[in-house]
């Protein structure tokens, strides 16, 4: 929804400006919830700002399903795109660069230079593709957390993200306790409904069922491009709201309408979905994103035992915010966590927004989100 | 939605029982709305109950995308699977087969007997395929006009259906107002929004993006089915609603949670969506399905004048029923069909049932919908 806003070739004095990546890396065998291991771990990681002298003032960010380490600035003068919370992260903004020191990841399992399915396992120089170990929303907290060790970092300011990034707040919250000031889970529930679930199987039925897909096997330039295009498409219809495309698109033509054509894109909502999954196909693997999906699938606040047993040890103060139009991830999933969590004695607050960018909304940028994350940082 | 309605081996008085189709075929050349045409039409077909000698008792049944001519009764002592809409037409049935003489057509377009994309063209000996004219609603109506012509019935009782159905219902009422003595259109509104735009487009492009489409020129025996699978199962999530999907899944598993192979069916929703996948292949041809979601999307009762000048012939009476639970066809765009109409002075009614089925609630045996369609037919 971001890609209308475009960096100045100069980043003015209110923004991050020019970032470079940097890469975590520990060779001790990182355990996974499932069982399973690998023998080393790596983090692409970004930060802005500067941590303080007390290391008490660090804010980390978690990204979605199809987000990155990359959400503040630019990495080259000739990159002409922002990263992807570039309007929350900055001098001056309500992620204020100049106050705390911010800290995005890439998730375990991702694939933009973190330890994801498309990395190469050292005991076998060969990607892991398949053989990756069962991914949960609990292994990316777990590797952020070593992350934040080596930062030298002990307790994080705040914690803060939406969608799958959201969850990994809340996992925060409830793995971590101490190590956490407060959070921010946006546009995030105690799990997937049926229908999510519903959505994201068929996107990786899309991704599996296509030939190139190889049993996960495939050559990392001659990946599953046609599914995982599909499967976007689809994705990408779930953010958004019936409204937000109706006002965007409605049913404008990219052309004249007698086209005799059967095949051309026809409508204006058709080649902006078309150019979304294909860009993406570009930027995503196909075997991260089959991973990332499971995980968030199975990500349930209310199993192995009881929402209210899942959240009892949280003991930092947060915010859980819905957006009206977010029919993916409804509000009333959102709320049901504050409600939890105020059953339980605990300092939390739901803030439900009324935005028509649909699941979206928390990428887009509106007043009463910025403000509200400001006040809740600053508070 | 109507998996679990399973046929009495003998069918009782109360089912239209056994039946067979027949194939309506005409030797004229055909006309398509764009100016295409086709040297010859077959319409299959089924009838039910019987037509009197006024011939005024006639009742035309339009089915939906993925729907065909076989709505009530059995074919054959071992099919178990009665007709789409058997709960709704046999005799004392609100289509009360005793009174009324029943019609259902497989639509022009179609695959299931009717002339569509995979029937030989015989000027060529060779399938259709992507020669195959550019198919309209109006072209649907025009092709079902012949066979009610063929039938010696020039003025239907009513003309009924939903969705794709409805759409064919609004179209007769528009463009042979005085051959329809009544019409109900069920959740269908006067066009798509760019939501429903989107999801049709994603599908085709799983289909058309599917190796095996080979430019619409497949083998009949290895189509697409995998791209035609994901496109089906896509399209079926937004046939059921939310709350209907919560209800009947939630997350209930398949199997034991911790299994430790990725890829097997995990949620019961998915199971479900990946059966309803595999069947629609067995049955669709996938031509048919890009060609007959292309004419929906085109289908614009605001185009290329405004919906009141486009219903200003309608002369009949009629409904327009809509579902609370449709997110496909929100109820706001049936409702809007019947404020045109009574601006205009129409007789039109608009009836909003609460349904938690979704899009597919005119599917589903309800009380509510079963008097609603009793009384208009008999009023």
């Amino acid at each position: 929804m971001n890609d209308s806003e475009v960096a100045p070739l100069i980043p003015d004095e209110g923004e991050v400006g020019f970032v470079e990546y940097q890469d975590f890396v520990s060779n001790e065998r990182f355990q996974f919830v499932s069982g399973g291991s690998i023998p080393e771990l790596r983090l692409r990681y970004e930060t802005y700002g500067h941590l303080n002298a007390a290391k008490d003032n660090a804010i980390l960010i978690c990204h979605a399903l199809s987000g990155d380490h990359h959400c503040a600035g630019v990495h080259r003068l000739d990159e002409r795109k922002q990263g992807w919370w570039n309007f929350m992260v900055g001098p001056g903004k309500p992620i204020d660069t100049t106050r705390y020191f911010v800290i995005c990841s890439n998730v375990l399992g991702g694939c933009q230079g973190s330890t994801g399915p498309g990395s190469i396992n050292p005991e076998t120089n060969q990607p892991y593709n398949l053989d990756f170990p069962k991914l949960t929303v609990r292994d990316m907290v777990n590797a952020q957390a070593l992350l934040v060790d080596s930062l030298g970092i002990d307790r994080l300011h705040a914690v803060i993200g939406g969608s799958m990034g959201g969850m990994q707040t809340l996992q925060w919250a409830i793995d971590f306790p101490d190590r956490v000031g407060r959070y921010i889970a946006l546009a995030c529930g105690a799990r997937h409904t049926a229908q999510a679930i519903a959505f994201n199987d068929t996107g990786r039925q899309a991704i599996i069922s296509d030939p190139a897909w190889n049993h996960g096997n495939y050559d990392p330039e001659k990946g599953p491009d046609q599914g995982l295009a599909v499967a976007r498409m689809m994705a990408h219809i779930t953010y958004l709201s019936d409204v937000g495309m109706e006002t965007k698109f409605g049913r404008k033509r990219r052309s004249g309408d007698q086209s005799k054509e059967h095949f051309d894109v026809e409508f204006e909502v058709e080649s902006y979905l078309r150019y979304q999954g294909a860009s993406f196909v570009s930027r995503f693997d196909a075997n991260s994103y089959i991973y990332l999906s499971i995980a968030i699938d199975r990500f349930d606040l209310h199993s192995p035992e009881s929402l209210d047993a899942s959240l009892s040890g949280v003991s930092d103060s947060g915010i859980v915010v819905g957006f009206t139009s977010d029919w993916l991830y409804p509000p009333q999933g959102n709320r049901e966590v504050v409600e939890a969590l105020l059953r339980l004695g605990k300092d939390a607050t739901y803030a439900e927004l009324a935005m028509d960018f649909g699941h979206d909304s928390f990428l887009v940028q509106a007043p009463k989100l910025y403000e509200l994350i400001h006040r809740f940082l600053t508070r």
